[in-house]
């Protein structure tokens, strides 16, 4: 099935002159969503990951799935104050301004095999941030895997000591 | 396994005085996840169910996993301003104010059959707003499933017309 073909493009969202790639068209489709997750989860399934790490909110979908996929927990990675517990945080930088990611402090155990995924590498700020999180926390990332990689943002350079795992690639808008 | 007994309780959050249900100690065990994504399904499992609808954000991950599961879709319930095409929104009241929830106004077909998902049923109000959305789209209701209950908030008499199924209930704070 060509999961690439089922992802719709909207214009102008979130402001005019981006092309959004909207996923929803996929998740939709019970035999896309089912093969975008075991494809995910392929070049993993043997590595032993104890833990996948979803960045908030879409990440939550994919990762989910691929946790229970793995025989994995769950860690979620979320933006500031939704975390009920202890926490540590990392700032990136944005075009214009800077965002924050969250992860509980007590996550992760020392030396655990990491998974982190979203569902989409742009330019690679908030997996970068995700990352670092982890690694604070003392885990060891077996990768980082993305639904869609855009090529053209060259996100995958804030990511290159790391395993990447694209499963959908956009080489121009 | 006693997955209620893996839930913590954080004390003043998100503000003084609330104890907090926090499930990340549920989503980081690997077995209490999975068996939560079976229990939750269960019910659910011969009833043709065509679609998952998942409330964001925790929705979303316990909604990827059921779908998936059930041979089903996934249709995210988001909150306002991050679905990319044409939605349609249901606004509910709050304790102080009022909040919205959004979805696609092409994610549902008429006469589908949906279980709508949550971690959480509390005083019930985003959980029937999501309800509404999907019944405006024509969708059948097929159930209602959550992780947690809140039974002494009696969020259950916002979804009385519906079938509920919630794993784990507190009956006090």
């Amino acid at each position: 099935m060509d999961l690439k073909a089922i992802i719709r493009d909207v214009y102008d969202f979130p402001k005019k002159g981006i092309v959004f790639k909207d996923i929803t068209t996929l998740l939709m489709h019970p035999k896309a969503f089912d093969q975008s997750i075991d494809d995910l989860c392929q070049p993993f399934q043997d590595k032993g990951i104890e833990l996948v790490v979803g960045i908030e909110a879409r990440g939550f979908l994919f990762g989910g799935a691929m946790a229970r996929q793995l025989g994995a927990g769950f860690i979620p990675v979320r933006k500031p104050g939704k975390l009920p517990a202890d926490i540590i945080k990392e700032t990136y930088s944005l075009e214009y301004g800077s965002d924050t990611v969250e992860i509980h402090a007590d996550a992760i155990r020392l030396g655990q095999k990491i998974l982190v995924v979203d569902d989409l590498l742009a330019t690679g700020g908030t997996a970068a941030a995700a990352v670092k999180l982890v690694e604070k926390l003392g885990g060891q990332i077996a990768g980082v895997a993305f639904l869609i990689e855009l090529d053209f943002l060259n996100g995958r350079e804030k990511l290159k000591d790391y395993s990447i795992h694209s499963l959908i690639h956009f080489n121009s808008e």
